[in-house]
């Protein structure tokens, strides 16, 4: 069913084109523009961060208003920390994009990554966005990953395609940055566009419920940024009927592939975290809630003693243990705990599995990829999340950025 | 009124002795044993992780006996992940010194920190508690605070003086390790004793209280080990009327002493932070409630990004401003927010303020001790920590310990 593409990307009813700008950046493409087709169905989350940047104000706006024809995203400049000023500006973004392709100012999503505090310059913009509105293409999604790196080593990309009803249904979604990786150089971003029909409704409950399950389930530092934000916009350009529910049983082949495709960009983030050298699978099972889950399962990803053990590849469990009962579920019962690395039995009803080996975790921890399978014994529910390690890169990254 | 010691410090009502038990370690102490004045009041506040370690599970069953004489203390081993052979082996080490001493074994509370999930050795004990019973003096608090270290640079000691109704009135304190700062090396422990008769209630509440405001207020890597205990124990040895209410003024006097002694341990665990070479003060003012000043607080604290700038020396002022947005506090307005780097001003009204330069940041972060002073605009409650940075030297000592 699911297939990678073969040959150029595209999704029907969407163009991209990217610019130098001249942001910040020299001599690389610092912005980009999404067209979409008109009456698609486009559906956003944004962060939880209090100090919520400057676009994602005016993009959350402007989505009100529904109609949405165009996503413009920058890097370099984050828009964030810059009061009024900073609206204004996303503001007066916008209405270029507008009048150069003759819709109205609310109808485009303002995005921005990059350094937190800076003003930010809107010349840039009036010298590129005409010729970006005039240069739109369909086959521009390379480009448009890289245009909106920051300091990402390589671009996200993933695509699916799908037949319902004969017909072609194409994925594309691009993405940068893991959680807040960089000094002032924030932000998960990701764009994932469709062309089948589908109903606001579901747009709007898939992007929630497939973000949560993916992008916020990846954690490189535990951080989160002024400025993440993920969009899924079906375009239904192509001529299949409506899909209008969950009970659709086009609905359901139509939202694994995208769940899948979330995740790979998901998951491409993390591999791509500042200085990470593990990808660490943490599962968290027999919960009451999938809640309790994924705290668990978060507090062991978060945790700098796990992090720094997993980049020594050392089987430190007493630090896994301690970060499972730091998850602040109050009555958990540690002696129905158990934990597996990967297949070996690590930790059985609270304590040390009696045929465990230090070897055996050795070998598991030494691998570039692998997983902390933890069984909380006290209900059904299970989360996962995805993670990197804490390295000597890592500081080095988010201490000398700017010395 | 308060003056440090001169001379040999000592507390009436209390004796101590160390042992090179051979736990673990070689060629140094590694056993402790306190004994109490009989009827002192003694109040003990535990970890609040679920994988508490079996001593603390002893502990806390024998203080509900009261009536405590002794306080056992192991480093090396953690007795932590162990199970039922854990809790087995910690009674035991109870019944050893009950049995020395001539007291029950619910009158002495065990405590251990070292390696997670590996057996704790009775033997040692076997060899060593009866010749630390006989040799229990009132000046050995020095050694006292070197046999408690695991990975500790330093002994963590402090002392106060009063006079009270014209009797000197003697306070001390030894502490070792902040937070889970060693891989499976775990775990804060305080000790305070003080000669003044306290009522029971009151100390309670008290070393409840202190420890929320001192060893709970400072943070290195944002870990709660299995291990974590803080005992104030009041021996009544000097002949000075029970001090039995809040409202009793000697009790005013009292607590602000004791309040200075914890904040000094306190603090002392996080200048020996494991890399630490900042000392930070985080003061959050303006807050609907202390929780809210303190989760903020905490916030920016545990940040990696900020970590890493601290460390870097680089006023990367974003990165806090997202860490305060990163609090969880839903309504919190940003524009109310202002944020001072000691006396200078750096953010207003939730943007850079107008006159700051980054060289004024720069002056203030390059100090080896400073304070982040955030005030949310929002109320009139405030809390503070104290936290260190994130270097390179954290990671090495994390990730390289056990190879």
């Amino acid at each position: 069913m699911s297939e990678r593409f073969e040959g150029e990307l595209q999704v029907a009813g969407c163009r991209l084109a990217v610019a130098q700008a001249g942001i910040r950046y020299r001599n690389r493409s610092d912005l980009c523009l999404i067209e979409l087709a008109e009456n698609s169905s486009v559906a956003a989350v944004f962060t939880r961060n209090r100090f919520c940047a400057a676009p994602v104000l005016v993009a959350r706006e402007h989505l009100a208003h529904k109609a949405i024809r165009y996503l413009l995203i920058n890097s370099g400049n984050a828009n964030a920390g810059t009061g009024d000023q900073g609206m204004q500006r996303a503001r007066e973004t916008c209405q270029l994009v507008a009048a150069a392709a003759g819709v109205k100012a609310e109808q485009v999503l303002p995005f921005s990554t990059g350094v937190i505090g800076e003003p930010l310059p809107v010349d840039p913009f009036v010298r590129a966005v005409p010729d970006l509105v005039a240069r739109l293409s369909p086959t521009a999604w390379p480009e448009a990953a890289r245009a909106i790196m920051t300091t990402d080593t390589r671009p996200k990309l993933a695509s699916r395609q799908l037949v319902l009803e004969g017909h072609t249904v194409n994925l594309v979604g691009i993405a940068k940055g893991a959680g807040m990786i960089h000094p002032n150089m924030a932000t998960m971003l990701g764009y994932i566009v469709c062309d089948a029909p589908v109903a606001q409704p579901l747009v709007d409950s898939w992007n929630a419920e497939l973000a949560d399950l993916s992008f916020n389930c990846v954690t490189v530092d535990g951080d989160t940024s002024t400025n993440d934000s993920c969009v899924l916009a079906c375009t239904g350009a192509i001529s299949v009927d409506l899909v209008a529910s969950e009970s659709d049983p086009r609905a359901v082949v139509l939202k694994e592939q995208l769940r899948s495709l979330y995740l790979e960009l998901a998951h491409a983030l993390v591999r791509d975290g500042e200085g990470a050298t593990k990808f660490v699978t943490i599962r968290v099972g027999g919960g009451q809630s999938y809640e309790e889950c994924r705290r668990v399962a978060f507090s062991v990803a978060h945790s700098p003693l796990v992090k720094t053990a997993l980049y020594a590849s050392d089987p430190n469990w007493g630090r896994i243990l301690a970060a499972i009962g730091n998850a602040g579920i109050e009555d958990l019962d540690t002696q129905s705990v158990s934990i597996n690395l990967d297949e070996t039995a690590l930790v059985r009803a609270g304590q040390r599995a009696a045929d465990y080996t230090e070897e055996q975790g050795q070998a598991v921890f030494s691998k570039a990829e692998f997983c902390i399978d933890i069984d909380l014994g006290r209900g059904p529910e299970e989360a996962t999340v995805w993670t990197s390690d804490l390295s000597h890169e890592y500081v080095t990254i988010n201490a000398e950025y700017r010395s």
